[in-house]
């Protein structure tokens, strides 16, 4: 039986609410000057403070050693088998620019390249065109006709795009047209079962219009395709959990991600203060709150510790306006480690502060990759934390007699 | 999906070198006189820094309460699920004395016992007959023609030794003849459905064989048989890793196993310092080293708990010549813990240091059974080890989007 049917049985409403805070990215690597880590240096007395009421522990969102993706990261948090609900590339690229995106569509993850006369691949970012560039050139290729089939191309950034094939009966599962190399021509789109032929012919149509129409638009004249794929059959978490689950997130990608598993969204400005604030405005609506800030990440990404470090210290200035409502679960944690060490993504275990009541706190007394390590949560999968904020709220039965 | 499909689909190629050394049954349990462990008790500077420099934890080989044979133990640690590739007895014992197996081999563990008038057991292990006497008949053994097939009867030690069974279309279910006690008659052999059939007749017309051939030799006068076998079908560790994997081990077992998931196998001397001069040696050649030192488990077997220590103290001493060549991954620990006051294998987790630039490092100033526990890796199941190695060597893509 898989976890989530196991809470699915048990599952009862209660009147606790929970906050789920979501600090994108949020473990990291010491500094070597230093020996302490972004949260580690910076200063944060309301998440120390919080901490120390809490039970602590260190998650791995997927597992040891595995550095996940934000799908996976998330889907983790909310309770599902990142393995098991492995979300495609394609999915993803339109969740991330907020594609209205139907059941029976197919997603594909696309780049703008650029190929010789001879057809093969010289540039698998065609020069990274601008995404003015992009856009135009998407606007082109909007055009293009299939029988049969809607289409919709449409840009994300730099010369990345995502296109959806809007049809009937058309299954995802087929190969990608990019190579992953230069030197070699882009491959044909072949289906992966008899069923998907369909869907290969007409990627493999859209390929050639597209080369085409791109003929004289060099560097960017062709496009290679991967990721096809589905919206994904996924129980909502009003359906396992019976919570009213509302998501403040200002990036489109994880608004995406909360709105596949079912969460409302709710209108936040960009910074981490209007976040705070859309918390403290809904609050008597909904019994579930993911709030998720994407300042940590970015700056992990581009290797900026301090920059992180001082996203970590806005966070915890504006921690103040989620304690003083009360919520009966705070769940403080990332999707994921961003060391700005290693400038992308890793596999690092990430801390967590899980306060409630009912938490049975332990001895850490700061909120830091070092201090959890002895936490009472220990070491944990990501997927064991929402079973953990559903219990501290009393939202789940007795399992068994 | 198995945790090795999830990593063969990410694992790619970068130029780190991991290092694998193997404390055969390091773990151990605290001196009455003392209370501490064989390596509480050594003294270990060089392991100690490198620990103070890692990630530490412990690890359960198979899980917690389960003892562990060798193959387990090191499948484990290779990252293979070590009761999914559960290796029979008698394909190890085979491996255990370098006999060349071939895929449709079927291997069994034999001992020479002893049988009364009646053909009843008196001893399972014929008074522990010599090597040199196990060895001379095995040779009148090696003799017995069976039509269809080849065998082979190879010495073990003492009353053990291995038969071989080389033909066309065996499948290996077949039940033992070894009835585990004494008293009764050696049982016919079984097969456990219709195809193994001809693989008992075999089996059953060599065990007569043998009895024949054995009346006059008591206190060998008859043998049992038991795990009959074949090499299983496992994916080597550079089809699963893209690594290129080298073993240095002095013991043919640990060749063996070695060999079955696809390493190399380099020249050793038997010292440890061999063994550290084998590996300094081959440096360059190859970016997987599975370094593994028999020593302290042997001494475990034996009860001899001073011994035990002074093995540890050889190896801190030969560490230098490891920690100077600079792998960008060291894991050090054991592939199940030997306590010489059980003098056995035993259940207990095993200390884990696990060494690189990109490590996240603990508070664990010292590499033994109480500062691991504090470690930043927990408890963990020993098959996780080499997806963190991998990790840390920057060996393993992104999961999903």
């Amino acid at each position: 039986m898989d976890n989530l049917d196991l809470i699915k049985q048990i599952s009862i409403t209660s009147p606790g609410k929970i906050v789920l805070l979501v600090i994108d990215g949020l473990g990291g690597l010491p500094h070597p000057g230093t020996a302490k880590t972004e949260l580690e240096t910076a200063n944060t007395p309301n998440l120390d403070r919080l901490a120390t009421q809490s039970i602590c522990g260190l998650i791995d969102p997927v597992g040891p050693g595995i550095t996940p993706g934000s799908t996976p990261g998330h889907l983790a948090l909310f309770g599902y088998d990142p393995v098991k609900y492995n979300i495609g590339r394609g999915v993803v690229a339109a969740l991330g620019i907020d594609f209205d995106l139907k059941p029976a569509d197919i997603a594909a993850r696309g780049n703008f390249c650029t190929v010789d006369s001879s057809g093969f691949i010289t540039d698998r970012r065609a020069g990274r065109i601008s995404t003015e560039k992009c856009t135009e050139l998407c606007r082109l290729l909007d055009e293009i006709k299939i029988e049969g089939i809607k289409l919709f191309v449409r840009p994300v950034r730099e010369h990345r795009f995502a296109v959806v094939f809007r049809g009937e009966g058309l299954p995802p599962e087929v190969s990608d047209s990019d190579p992953q190399q230069t030197g070699v021509a882009p491959k044909a789109v072949k289906a992966k079962h008899a069923p998907a032929l369909r869907t290969a012919d007409i990627a493999n149509e859209f390929i050639a219009q597209a080369g085409a129409t791109l003929a004289r638009h060099q560097p960017a004249n062709m496009v290679i395709l991967r990721g096809f794929s589905s919206l994904p059959i996924i129980p909502t978490m009003d359906d396992i959990y019976i919570l009213k689950p509302v998501a403040i997130a200002a990036y489109p990608m994880y608004r995406g991600l909360a709105k596949l598993v079912g969460m409302t969204l709710l209108k936040t400005g960009p910074a981490i203060a209007d976040e705070f604030d859309a918390l403290k405005k809904n609050y008597t609506d909904y019994d579930f709150f993911f709030l998720h800030i994407k300042g940590t990440d970015s700056a992990g990404e581009d290797g900026d510790f301090d920059r992180k470090v001082s996203v970590i210290e806005e966070i915890d200035r504006a921690l103040p306006t989620l304690t003083s409502l009360k919520p009966d679960v705070i769940v403080v944690t990332g999707d994921h480690s961003t060391p700005a060490l290693l400038k992308s993504h890793s596999w690092h275990p990430v801390p967590v502060a899980l306060y409630s009541q009912w938490c049975r706190p332990d001895r850490v007394g700061e909120f830091s990759e070092q201090a959890c390590v002895s936490g009472g949560l220990g070491r944990l999968p990501a997927t064991q934390i929402m079973p953990l904020a559903m219990a501290n709220a009393l939202k789940l039965a007795k399992f068994g007699a």
